[in-house]
């Protein structure tokens, strides 16, 4: 943590303590009495609006953007830092102005936005007063393969006309999301990865067609919601279309590398919880004369999940730094190293948790199985597990190819095969 | 399988499908629109119905239990290979009047039971007129030590008072439940395996409260339920008494191997299951120009699975034939085993399904999550994996001090000190 | 085990106990004082002598082999039980005439032979006078992939002239070892499977060297040694062709099978072996006040290890079943399941017991860092783990492909989407 | 790294790559052929002192150890990117008389020696003219618990009067290694951590009989050596006592942490050692008509590799800094983390690289077998991991109790029953 930051760290510390810890209770408690679960109680929009005028009030909002004109922002490294504090209280980020996919759609219509889809879309965002969406997962192809994103959008008459399908839009089921920066294939003859574009397309426009909420292993999310979506002959003016046909993948770049340290330390915050959980479950039960942290192998558990989560914090830490110096492009495999190993690992730590509390660790008197479902669904989310491994071997072994040092030290060893003596 | 029992393995793969399989879809469909999620559309029941009376016709009914005099029935061996078959349909066990946990109390009420409580609540479960449940796990205490049951009953002017709380009772929260055997503590003096003792309690006598469902993973599958039931000065008659005062795990010893076997069998059923729907979703899918299937380590995962799969079978039914062979004491550790890997394991290879699903393998849209949650919870269910564990280990140590012959070869390897010819 | 080779079974036992574990102690005491390593001491082959003569004397002698006529032997079930026997004691298979690589060598000799071939080299074979080695593996090649196989063989006026290098033979260390079969390639034009043969080449034959013996984490195994052999116009008659030219795969299709279920019965005992030693060790020493195998996971560690023992054992079994049932061919998958499966996890199995040893685990004074070695080579031994699990998992694939069963179940759930009732 | 010290790691690459790599072929080609494996070719130790005398020349000898007036020297932090660099070339501590024991014998005498022992010991230590060992492990106790240390030393007449057995002595075997400091009991009434002393013995001593080396999976590691010794009735005289009696335990925290500093990020070379190997067979061997690299699931290997060396070595850097900031005694639990993690991890590291290689890997053509000994003794040295892990649980649940704010968190989750709103 840069020294100049530390002042906004704490600062931010002390306003998820006065502002946001204090209205979570009601928050919440309003939220699941609500009977229609995709929407808000007035009370609930209340409490946010409070706290958000308090991170105003203190200079705290929209810290999370670079300055629009210099580009001088907080470095990945401090953010980190931060994001590991908006970890640990679900609502903290909200009152911030930071949350997913918000900030993301933020900073992309900040750098390729044309002046009027600032003014209509940008500037209600950084004001907090709507909220947004990204469209990008389709379900009838592995998206694993960003290449294979086939929905289609056709110019006609000045317009953009979209078909297709989308799910897992996050925050698409939540009444102020207003738009969504949809990922679309408007250019099928092009070199493959010129064939997509993003363009803008209201929520409330004719044609997109909500067709209901992922559920995530029971769990719906409700009201922000993992949304799937129709479009069906959704026509957008030429104009909304996001910097340029064909750009779809560089402006993904923009948004790739900063969302995945947030996601990441956040992910660490969910293992730190999970092993407090651990730890208090298994001090205050009692089984065959003994607290149930000393049986077994509950001490080597809790150890090998302390070393783990240490482990990974530093990785991430590393991968933001990476971020600062290197930029996002040479970063990229440290951020995809990051993405491969946090999400899995915390998986599995929040599934030891779960076996230290018997079956109420899986039910819902105990936050353990929407927190596992939630770090469930990042082994898949920008991109799955298996994707990142092969990009960070992929580059390992081209690093390897371009180093002649390291491929005379293997090859040396390669090639010494003893006579060992034998038989005289 | 025995020669003499393939008949009727026949005629139960014969009715599965016959009557099992064509009325499923349309009895789902029916249950998924129920408004009220803890009730059933009487189309639903009509059904249920029609295929018992199939199953009675064909002599299919109730085969699961010994004959009441001369104690003779299908082996374990036998019932494993059947319970394979009932695993591929979840509608399968009911239409033949063998479902979890009405076959555990009909086994105790037919060893146990006096003749009253036969005729009141045997004969309508042998009619397959009624469903029960049956309570032991307590949320305030770790039932991983059963000992540590605690729920009261007391006895007042001839009759038993209970007070206290149980949850995951499953299947209380079917309508047509309407009889619990409950484990509670009657006498907290007598010696540890004596305090406990088993008494039935109709589902709606006063002072037995339903608090709510516990969830499994968001999952409250219902109607069949997983329930939190609170008792609260809940007065039965002395009669209602299983079998004696602080027979409570005596009674338990009936119930525990079968039940395991048929559990485990549909477990890898689960398992087999997952492994098609890893194997179809790979093969429909293309990513970086590949089949999912040839992508990375999934070739590799799959024959993990296969290989999984095929010893755990092979476990299941040597602990059945072990039953069988040695009775159920002596077959414990068979049963501990396949106890301690079979859920676990099993839930690997869902977990492997799923990823190769990629997000809509988490989702409603795909049977793996529900399935991952049911598994998941055998893990604790009749003990968690670490007791079973415990169990085992303790006596193998056992066995290896009992045998002089295995301590002895052991003994001799490890007083092997060579002198190694050390500078002459 | 069938009732009929029962007495085949206890004789056996019978023969270890009283002709085999009486000399072991010092015929390892002279092998290890050997100044050659690469020799015997005199006594050392009397005292084996003097054992094979017993079998011999107790019709024990060659009962591997299948009636030459009648090809009637032990089916693969009950050459199994006895296999576990043999593993008991490293000498007891060869006072039986029944050692690896004579065994398979024998059956290939027998199956496919030419009446002089037989007369020269399985006559003596059988007599149990000379000993003989199987050379495929070369140094220069990925050989988990047969068809690489390049150590060339031209014929030339009525002899095959030999070039090239092998490493890997086993047994072609000991003096006895008189007899070679080599793998080469010497139809370059034919197609993949039809380009290789396997040639007789004496050991002593002009041009045959022994470079070495490959060691095994610093073991070299002698005097049997894993040799280097290298090949310098080795001139042999053309009648030292098994079969015919290009028949190379064939043959060896031979002796694949019952080889590993023999290697992958003793491998179960070793693991069996290294469990009883880590519980010696684990009862024996004290720290922190407990026994050690009182601390921690170590009993967790001691009921994996007894499950997946007994799941490896029922997983040969069935395997060896299968080769009797279905032929050699047909069963293959399952004897792929057992090659891919056993060595991995008695590698796991070994290394847990050296962890509860200390340092003396992995030193000479424990047997378990030779027996991890041994089990180590296996999970290269025949193909790697790999090719395994790759054979495996394309059968899979294919039975899914080939069964409209398993294809209908799996997609009628895929394509499950409800649509969830999302806002009415 | 800190600024300052930069130029002492280049100092120290710089003299690797002039001064140590150009003679390291040599010399172990000098001492593979020694007859005596216990002895070294005189060339050998003129190579040797040839490269010491550059090291002293450039102002790099001794540069491990603190001023000994005020206590100044490398932080932990910048020793350990240094012992990245010494982990490359296994000769090169030794050039820069930075070779373990010697190390730790040297800051033990410097901090608690008297000035005679100083004399005579530390001083021709300091000039790198002898070596010495450490003598703490026994072959008949459990040493995970050093309270068991067991051999007795007893006051004779002014005499300390040892006997008893040790091993794994490591550098016992080498020639020029004349002193030992031997972990005795010289007071067993005193309570537990004060009963055990460290007495210096020369090695030369009457009564001091090496009797042999211990292997390490068949490799020796001469002339090097893990002796095992035996002590019988050697005395020395009274002031060959360190620091004073009692204090065996207070003086072992001396030398723990940067050693262990220094070891795991050497193990870490090893780890990218074996990646390099891995890769660099992948590359060069086909089979099925593909890399190997490209087959099955090695991509992710060695992506899984990479991320997991990146990881441990952020965490031994941290372990460093912490040491360096909070001191050795609050830096244990990272030291303990480390020391947990690092061997385990790489062993399997180097595993995967000898899969890759097929049998090659694991015999004395590939350093593998000997990388992976070397790394599996490690697991032991030190403290067993179990020792570690059960270390930093007991810090983890004691952190846990003494932090009121955790406790909240946790305790708020664990009463969070919801009534879940059943049955209206």
């Amino acid at each position: 943590m840069s020294e100049g930051n530390k002042p906004l760290l704490n600062a931010v510390i002390k306003h998820i303590r006065e502002n946001v810890d204090p209205i979570s209770e009601e928050y919440h408690r309003l939220g699941d009495a609500q009977e229609d679960r995709w929407s808000y109680h007035p009370r609930q929009l209340e409490l946010l609006e409070g706290a958000k005028q308090k991170a105003r009030d203190a200079g705290l909002w929209n810290f999370f953007l670079p300055n629009a004109e210099t580009g001088e922002g907080l470095s990945n490294l401090d953010y980190a830092y931060i994001a590991a504090e908006l970890g640990k209280n679900p609502l903290a980020s909200q009152t911030l102005n930071c949350s997913a996919p918000d900030t993301g759609n933020m900073e992309v219509l900040e750098r390729v936005g044309t002046p009027e889809q600032k003014e209509k879309w940008l500037k209600p965002l950084l004001a907090g007063e709507i909220r947004s969406a990204f469209a990008m997962t389709e379900p009838d192809r592995a998206s694993s393969d960003a290449k294979n994103i086939a929905m289609s959008a056709v110019l006609e008459n000045g317009e953009w006309v979209l078909n297709g399908e989308k799910y897992y839009i996050s925050g698409a089921g939540d009444p102020r999301c207003k738009i969504m920066i949809v990922m679309v294939k408007t250019s099928p003859d092009a070199e493959p990865f010129r064939q997509q574009s993003q363009i803008l397309v209201p929520m409330d426009h004719p044609g997109v067609e909500i067709l209901g909420p992922m559920h995530v292993f029971g769990h719906d999310d409700a009201p922000h919601g993992h949304m799937h979506i129709k479009f069906t002959n959704v026509r957008v003016p030429e104009t909304n279309m996001l910097w340029g046909e064909g750009k779809g993948f560089e402006i993904s770049q923009v948004r790739l590398g900063p969302g995945r340290i947030h996601h990441c330390m956040r992910s660490i915050g969910q293992a730190e919880k999970a092993l407090d959980l651990m730890i208090e479950r298994g001090l205050s039960r009692v089984a065959f004369g003994k607290k149930i942290v000393d049986l077994g192998k509950n001490m080597e558990t809790i150890s090998r999940a302390k070393i783990e989560i240490e482990s990974m914090r530093l990785l991430v830490l590393k991968a933001a730094k990476a971020m600062d110096v290197l930029g996002n492009k040479e970063a990229r495999i440290w951020v995809s190293m990051i993405k491969a190993k946090v999400p899995e690992q915390v998986c599995d730590i929040i599934d030891q948790a779960m076996q230290v509390h018997g079956a109420t660790g899986i039910s819902q008197w105990s936050p353990l199985s929407g927190m596992y479902a939630q770090q469930r669904t990042l082994r898949y989310a920008d991109g799955p597990d298996e994707v990142h491994h092969h990009v960070i071997a992929r580059h390992e072994v081209q690093t390897y190819k371009d180093s002649n040092e390291r491929q005379d030290a293997a090859k040396q060893h390669t090639e010494n095969r003893g006579s060992a003596g034998f038989m005289g």
